[in-house]
């Protein structure tokens, strides 16, 4: 049996007695029932994750996937596909954004060359998991080949299970790739049936020109990819990226072992979204982040059944919004964890 | 001249120079221009604030004010007078929420019993800066005498005083005080004119019968007390608390010192209006961290002109969205300081 399928047969629901044994241990403590909010959801959920009450406060990386997308020669983004292999090495020195939050919040950073185009392997600090230098033009025929997408969901996978045996407990999830926010409106657009002008946003901020020619380009991909009816992994190969089948790996991979998957934006979401196409049970293991400016990420989290913790304004992508989400993660455990009981406290608890 | 005058009449405008230099730092940055949304405008606002560009990465330090209130002898909160002063204990015990996050987000907790009824100074962990052990009860007759609340007021800028000459750079403010959502909401309703059933919420999470006496509390507080007319320090002496009062000069003593006030909740907003109603500029120099499901705390903010970072359903109080509210804020500094621009990282920037 392959490592994609044993994955995804090892994916169970979750714990609802754990999540309710956390609720109890919160309801006794020093303050109003139930008047952190979200806190206390937050921290149940990962009760009924990890199968653990409380769950232990864990030890936090960020995989970031990137790929390049054929698409791009459609002229879809306000960068060339160039930019894609300059972030890996701005990651790998650094300077990047999700270099400085994840520096911040104490998390890992797994940097994955899924499918950049540009020199391969040439940057140490980059895990090489190439399949092809940038998926094909999906206007014109598959993105990627079935075969494709599995090794590029094993890849994920396989970080998954590394990071969990190394004693990871809270794997937030990012992108880089010139061109994806168009892969992901066309897989969004294939599993909503939205129309692509009602769903496609302006990604890295593209002029009107270039968003009628990404809408013109996803319709285009639909009609010659025809995904109606077709399974989840053939929709991901046909109209995603190598990044994007990368993660839905990390997000299968985590369910497995039980560990909760923080999202970033729409692409990394829809990511997600793949996943629990292919596994439904996937989509309880993963926590929104953020709501991003980009338009089609609220039917993303609509469809994975998750709530935004917060709404910055944000649509940079690489995993900042699961990095900015970690200390809020961080807080809700710590709360179950170092706050008194109104006993512990002798504190009067008349209130319900 | 009084600490008061003094401190009121060294508050200034913001310097907007300091925002447009950092929005131009930020625009040089390996990211697509604005992409990080609001994270960008907090950087500008606190260097608008501090008067620096880039602004330095600041100590944090989360001051709680606590104050009985006389009119809980209305019957207007779920929990009993007492629990104020116990509170005062577990806080000084390590095991209250705002002690978990505090310690989690690295932010100095001070404090301060301005009008707690229990013993007094018999915690040494907390500041003992105790006008009355609690206001009276103001559907009588004033909270506090004008002059009391003076003495309340620059507790406050003597604390802020003291963290800014010990190298404090960012301050929240976190509020306890058995009855102190009633005091909130009659202050509000003085402020703003809304009637007082529109904007008086559920506080710790009371039952009908208690919000009707609430409401009537409030009504009857604006009737016997007449705000109409009367200056912003004398609505804040007939229907505030001593915690209030507290608050609203630790905002006016931090702004007459350029340090930025992380607000939190209603009752701790409200303070900072108050302070504004005292000194205008004083509202430029509070941030706010979240919404709280407390009804009157969106008229709070709106009043201030600042926006929630976040709304996790939070009604807590003692400093806790501010606490939450600092890694943002944290963040959206280290992001100025530490991201390479597209020069130094060799990334190609044809994005507007």
């Amino acid at each position: 049996v392959s490592r994609f399928e044993d994955t995804c047969a090892g994916i169970g629901d979750v714990d609802s007695e754990a999540a309710a044994s956390t609720q109890r241990l919160l309801d006794g403590k020093t303050k109003p029932r139930r008047s952190l909010g979200r806190l206390e959801d937050l921290a149940c959920t990962i009760a009924s994750i990890t199968g653990r009450s409380p769950p232990s406060l864990p030890t936090k990386a960020i995989v970031l996937m990137a790929g390049d997308h054929g698409v791009a020669q459609e002229g879809v983004s306000a960068y060339p596909s160039e930019v894609t292999w300059q972030m890996l090495l701005n990651f790998a020195r650094g300077g990047a954004a999700i270099n400085v939050l994840a520096r911040q919040v104490g998390a890992r950073l797994v940097v994955a060359d899924l499918g950049v185009s540009g020199p391969e392997a040439a940057i140490p600090e980059v895990r090489s998991c190439r399949i092809r230098p940038g998926t094909a033009n999906f206007t014109l025929g598959p993105a990627m080949r079935p075969d494709e997408a599995v090794v590029a969901v094993e890849h994920g996978m396989a970080i998954a299970q590394e990071l969990v045996e190394e004693g990871v407990g809270l794997i937030g999830i990012g992108e880089m790739g010139i061109g994806n926010t168009t892969a992901a409106t066309a897989l969004l657009a294939a599993f909503s049936g939205e129309p692509p002008r009602a769903i496609t946003g302006r990604g890295t901020g593209i002029d009107d020109a270039t968003w009628a020619r990404k809408v013109a380009a996803i319709e285009k991909a639909l009609a010659v990819n025809r995904p109606a009816g077709k399974s989840a992994l053939e929709i991901l190969a046909a109209l995603g990226g190598f990044e994007i089948a990368g993660l839905a790996g990390v997000v299968l991979g985590a369910a497995c072992h039980r560990i909760p998957v923080v999202l970033d934006g729409f692409i990394a979401s829809t990511a997600a979204l793949c996943a629990a196409g292919i596994a439904p049970h996937a989509a309880k293991y993963v926590l929104a982040s953020h709501r991003s400016v980009e338009i089609g990420h609220r039917l993303v989290l609509q469809a994975l059944g998750v709530e935004p913790l917060f709404d910055l304004g944000m649509r940079l992508g690489e995993g900042t919004g699961a990095a900015l989400a970690m200390p809020l993660i961080e807080a809700a455990l710590r709360l179950v964890h170092e706050m008194a009981t109104f006993d512990q406290a002798e504190v009067t608890d008349t209130g319900r």
